[in-house]
């Protein structure tokens, strides 16, 4: 065990990121059983606030409790006024609901979502979509897994043969809601074989990272959102680059980029056949 | 048994249904457990419309080998020249397939949809969410099942409260295409808590009836995309009309009519808020 531990040191806490996951799983679960006229009479904006704070505080004590001197970036947290910024210290970035418009639905993608990051680099993400019960792990280097079998992308570089997904909602700003509605006509006058919409960024990135989709294009996005999945598409063969097309999880820059395009063009290449085309187009 | 086949003379006929569905699932989800390079290198198209053949061929022959004396209406036989007609006839209406880019593409929502009319009124539906293992089943007056628990629309009739279901794809007709964009716009402006898009109609519908969304607009559909998942969600309680606000199940016109709107609101109201809502702004 302590061999393995030396060869691995973040192993045991991926390990024990899983465990918390499923755990939190459970508890977002057991708020989607509850009566749906309960659910419904009280305010559902409420209940989902209620559900991610008690969520994101039983994954933080979890955690704090055998790792005391880690750092925590959490969504709630950072809601409350906490600060989001990565240092070197081993840190996790933590989404306890993602889907949090699904959740109040109970559409079937709701996802606890966790990336663990040392020296700024991602070592390893936890998602869990709790509902589906699929649960996507991936360690630097050592490829993804969804329930334990291993998963890769499509590897479509074709983007007119491509499923993509995108997520549509209204938005207040009119440019903004704006430009979202002329990206979605984009995308499908390439035309590409499909839209999808799920309604979880962390879903969305393990669907890419699955091959079920080839690509995922997002307009607007936190660390929080995207930290867990990262390290899935990655480790599955994916590419994930802003509108530059830089790479989001190299640089420090990670946590003031806020557009981005996740692409199922396969690792190792140059060229990244999606996200170049987005970045033609957008 | 002869009571029960006389007090209810098609409860028999649904029994067989469910388990030729599960049948013709099993089929589908071996299709897409072929290795997936194999898959890329041949024709996509080929391969669906192989399956899509196949699962049809096994459904009917299966029927039709108990019930000799029953009509079809079949997507794939449609496709190769047989009459789209209803008739007073005991009639099966079959998607093989429902979800065929996202079968394709693997992405998870890919069904199997049975309807089946008497006297032109459907006596019962079944819809087989083939990869997530869900049968959906409704028996006409007797409610709608998920795995054998019971399931209901959301109630919900508050358009602004909604989660809507639609689907986006490329047409090649430029003015339908415009109009799809433009109540893509509608619903999002309204605004709606969100849009999602799994890219099935028959899990649509399902969805619809499970509560997980409120509402579903389709443009252009055809019988067998809607014969199974109708029976669910109507006797989930949700109601479906067309854009004049008639029902799409009680009349002959069902079969020329391809323009449909998929409420959740609550059966038995003499307003239909939901679709009334569609009604008014498309």
């Amino acid at each position: 065990l302590s061999l393995c531990n030396m060869s691995d040191p973040w192993q045991e806490c991926m390990d024990f990121c899983v465990e918390v996951t499923k755990r939190a799983g459970k508890v977002i679960c057991e708020a989607l059983q509850k009566d749906i006229t309960v659910m419904q009479k009280s305010s559902p904006v409420d209940l989902v606030t209620e559900t991610d704070q008690k969520v994101e505080r039983l994954i933080i004590s979890s955690i704090k409790e055998k790792y005391p001197t880690h750092s925590f970036i959490g969504e709630e947290s950072v809601a409350a006024g906490a600060p989001s910024v990565l240092t070197d210290n081993p840190t996790w970035i933590i989404d306890p609901i993602d889907g949090t418009t699904n959740f109040v639905h109970r559409f079937p993608f709701v996802s606890v979502s966790i990336g663990f990051t040392v020296k700024k680099e991602i070592e390893f993400g936890i998602v869990y979509s709790c509902v589906e019960d699929k649960m996507y792990t991936a360690r630097k280097g050592k490829g993804a897994f969804c329930n334990g079998d291993p998963i890769k992308v499509s590897g479509q570089e074709d983007i007119s043969k491509s499923l993509v997904l995108t997520e549509m909602g209204f938005k207040e700003d009119p440019e903004h809601f704006k430009r979202m509605l002329a990206n979605i006509r984009t995308i499908l006058t390439i035309p590409v074989h499909g839209i999808r919409s799920p309604g979880s960024t962390a879903v969305n990135m393990c669907l890419v990272a699955c091959g079920s989709a080839d690509a995922y294009y997002h307009m607007g996005i936190h660390c929080w959102d995207m930290a867990g999945g990262a390290a899935v598409v990655s480790e599955a063969g994916g590419v994930i680059v802003d509108i530059s097309g830089e790479s989001l999880w190299n640089e420090r820059s990670t946590f003031s980029k806020t557009v981005t395009n996740i692409g199922g063009g396969q690792s190792g290449k140059k060229t990244l056949p999606l996200p170049a085309y987005f970045l033609k187009h957008f």
